[in-house]
C-alpha cells in the first residue's frame, strides 16, 4: 500500500440540518441518514476499504475528541489530532501532513470531509487506489473531480485541460460556486468537474507546495519539527497553530499551484448541503416522503422530510413540502423551497 | 352556609386534546390554558369561594388518586372518593351523596364536572349561592343553565318553563345535542339553556330522587350504609359499586323527575370540548395564535393553536390554521377545522 495514510477532517461546525446537527454535535457526527451510523463512521468505513485503521487520521477540533472517540472506539486515540482553533482547511492539512512525516517518510496521504455521502463505494475505491498510485510517483496534487449531473449552484467547480494519464487530467482553474446560466455552460462544456474537497498527494509534494504558496503557516508549525508524534505534541499545537492563517486549502493551494490534477470519477457523491440533498439521497415512502421515526401515522402528507425519535408519536395531516424535525431540545416546521432562509430564521431566538 | 358540601367530579378520561391530555393524566389534570394551574385545581379554588376546603369532596377513579393529591396538597385524602370502575355519573353521585349523607345529616351539596372552565367567577359565586338556598328549603333538582351565546351543536339544552321563584325555572325537558337549524331555533325561541352539568341539591331529595327513579343504584350501594364515612368505605365501595348501573345521572334522574329547575347564569362558561373551544378562551398573539411556550419563533404563522414545553425551541413557518401540540411522547401537527377527526386517526397508531 506504499506509505498511505487517509485524513478525515472532522473539525466542521456547519450550521444546516438544525435542529439536527448543533454547533454540540454537528452534521458529521449524526445519523442524518437514519440508517444507524454517522457520517463520519460511514466516510472512516469507507476508508478502510483504502488503509488500516491505524493509518487513518482523524482531525477534529479539541472539542469533539469526546465524540470522535464515541463513534470511532476502535481507533487509536493517537490517531485523533485536535486543532486548538478554527484555521480552515491549510493549517489543518499542513499540521497532518507534519504528524505523519513524523511517523514515516515518504508517505503518501489523501485527505477527505467527513460529512460526505458517496453512494457508489466501489467506484472510490478504484478511483482512489488509481489517484494514490498517481500520487507516490508524480510530484503532483491530485483532487478527486466529480462529473456534474445537473447545473448545481451550491458547488464549486473544476476546470479540466488535457488528460495526461491514464484518466488523470491538467487542472487549469478552480471556478467559486457559479450562477445557474454559468453553471449550465460549464456542464455543457464537458470539461468541468465539481470539487469534492477530496485531494491525493505524498507528503514532499504538499510540504514543497506549503514552502512555496504557503510558507507562513509552515514557518509557524515548523518552529519544533521534532515534537511531531511526540507527547508534546499536543501542547505544541496549542502553542502554535492559533498562529496560523485562517485560510482554506483551495486558496492557499491549489489556485496557486501548477501541479494540480484532477481524476474525475463518478462515485455518487453529494456534501449533503442542504435537507433538499439529504431528500434526494434518502429512501422515500410512496408519498415520496423521507421518514426516520418509528411511531408515525401520516395523512395526506406528502414530499416532506420527517424526523422524530423512536417511539415518539407523530400525527400529521394535509401537509405537503416540509421539513419536520423534531430533537430533545428543538422542532423545526419549515417549508421545504424555502431551507436557505433557516440560517436567518434561527437569528430571531433569543 | 346551611351544610353546604361542594362534590367536583374528576374521573373522566377525555380522549379529547391529544396528545396533551392522556388516559394516563386526562383534561381535568393538564395546564390546557397554560396559566399554570390544572381545569381540577381552578375548579377547587372556585369553589373555595362557596365553602371551606373541609366541605370540597372530589369523586375520581382510583388510577387518578395521587394526580389529585399532587394537584390538590392542601385537601384531606379523606375527601378523595376513589370509583373502582367508570359507571358514569349517577353511581357517582349516589356514592358521593351517601358519603356526605354519613358526615352530616340534612346537608345540600352541588355537583360539578372538574374540567370546564367558567370566567366570571363572581356571577358564578353569586348563582350557586342562590341555588344553595333555594336547595335547602325546596325539594328541587337544581341545575345552573347556561345562557346560551351562539347555537352550538355540541351541547344539551334545558327547555325552560315559567319563573317559579326569583329566577328560578320550572325545567320543561331535556334535550340531546341538536342540529344547527334546531339549535338556533332554541336560541331565538329564548326559553332554552345549555345543560352545563352543574347540579344542586339537598341530599334528601336526591335520595328520594334515586328511590323513585333508579332504586337499583340506591339499593346497590346502600346493602351496607353503616360503612360510609368509616376506614371500611373504599373496601365496600370497592365491592359493590362495581354492580351499579352504567347511567348518566340525565337519564337515570334529570329526565324523569317533576320537581327539577334550573337557574339561568351567565357565568362565561365552556366544557373546553375541543381545541377550537381552546383557542376561543385562550389570550391570543396579533396574529390570532395561542401560543404556549418560551422560545418560539413564528414567521408568517396565524390562527394556530401552539404548545410546546418551556427551553424548547420551535421555529415555525408558513403555516395557518394548525394544531401544533408537542409533548413528551408525542407530536400533534393537524388542521384545526378537522380536529374532530383526531379521536379516529390515533387508531392508526400500532
Amino acid at each position: 500500500m506504499q506509505n498511505r495514510y487517509v485524513v478525515i477532517m472532522a473539525g466542521g461546525v456547519g450550521s444546516r440540518f438544525w435542529p439536527s446537527s448543533t454547533e454540540t454535535r454537528p452534521k458529521q457526527f449524526i445519523d442524518i441518514l437514519g440508517i444507524g451510523k454517522s457520517l463520519l463512521r460511514m466516510t472512516y468505513e469507507r476508508c478502510l476499504q483504502l488503509v488500516d485503521s491505524d493509518r487513518i487520521i482523524i482531525v477534529t477540533n479539541k472539542i469533539y475528541k469526546d465524540i470522535v472517540i464515541e463513534e470511532l472506539p476502535e481507533l487509536k486515540v493517537s490517531n485523533i489530532l485536535c486543532e486548538p482553533a478554527r484555521n480552515n482547511t491549510a493549517p489543518c492539512i499542513a499540521y497532518a501532513a507534519l504528524h505523519i512525516n513524523a511517523i514515516e517518510k515518504n508517505a503518501t496521504f489523501a485527505v477527505l470531509p467527513s460529512d460526505h455521502v458517496i453512494l457508489f463505494e466501489d467506484e472510490f475505491v478504484a478511483a482512489m487506489n488509481h489517484a494514490f498510485d498517481y500520487a507516490v510517483t508524480e510530484d503532483a496534487i491530485l483532487t478527486l473531480g466529480i462529473e456534474p449531473t445537473r447545473p448545481d449552484t451550491g458547488y464549486g467547480y473544476i476546470e479540466m485541460a488535457e488528460e495526461i494519464s491514464n484518466g488523470i487530467k491538467k487542472v487549469t482553474s478552480f471556478k467559486e460556486k457559479p450562477s445557474r446560466d454559468i453553471a449550465t455552460q460549464y456542464v455543457e462544456a464537458g470539461n468541468y468537474v465539481w470539487n469534492a474537497g477530496i485531494f491525493i498527494w505524498s507528503i514532499d509534494t504538499l510540504l514543497r507546495a506549503f514552502t512555496l504558496h504557503a510558507p507562513f503557516i509552515l514557518n509557524t508549525l515548523t518552529q519544533s519539527i521534532d515534537k511531531y508524534n511526540t507527547k508534546d505534541e499536543q501542547a505544541y499545537i496549542d502553542e502554535v497553530y492559533p498562529l496560523t492563517q485562517k485560510i482554506s486549502i483551495d486558496f492557499a493551494i491549489l489556485e496557486k499551484a501548477n501541479n494540480v490534477y484532477t481524476l474525475p470519477a463518478n462515485i455518487g457523491w453529494s456534501d449533503l448541503g442542504t435537507w433538499n440533498s439529504l431528500h434526494s439521497y434518502s429512501h422515500k415512502d410512496e408519498n415520496n416522503n423521507v421518514i426516520q421515526g418509528s411511531n408515525i401515522v401520516l395523512d395526506d402528507v406528502s414530499n416532506c422530510i420527517i424526523k422524530i425519535k423512536d417511539g415518539k408519536k407523530l400525527l400529521l395531516k394535509d401537509i405537503k413540502d416540509y421539513i419536520i424535525i423534531d430533537e430533545e431540545d428543538a422542532l423545526l416546521i419549515y417549508p421545504i423551497d424555502k431551507e436557505q432562509e433557516i440560517k436567518e430564521s434561527l437569528k430571531k431566538f433569543t
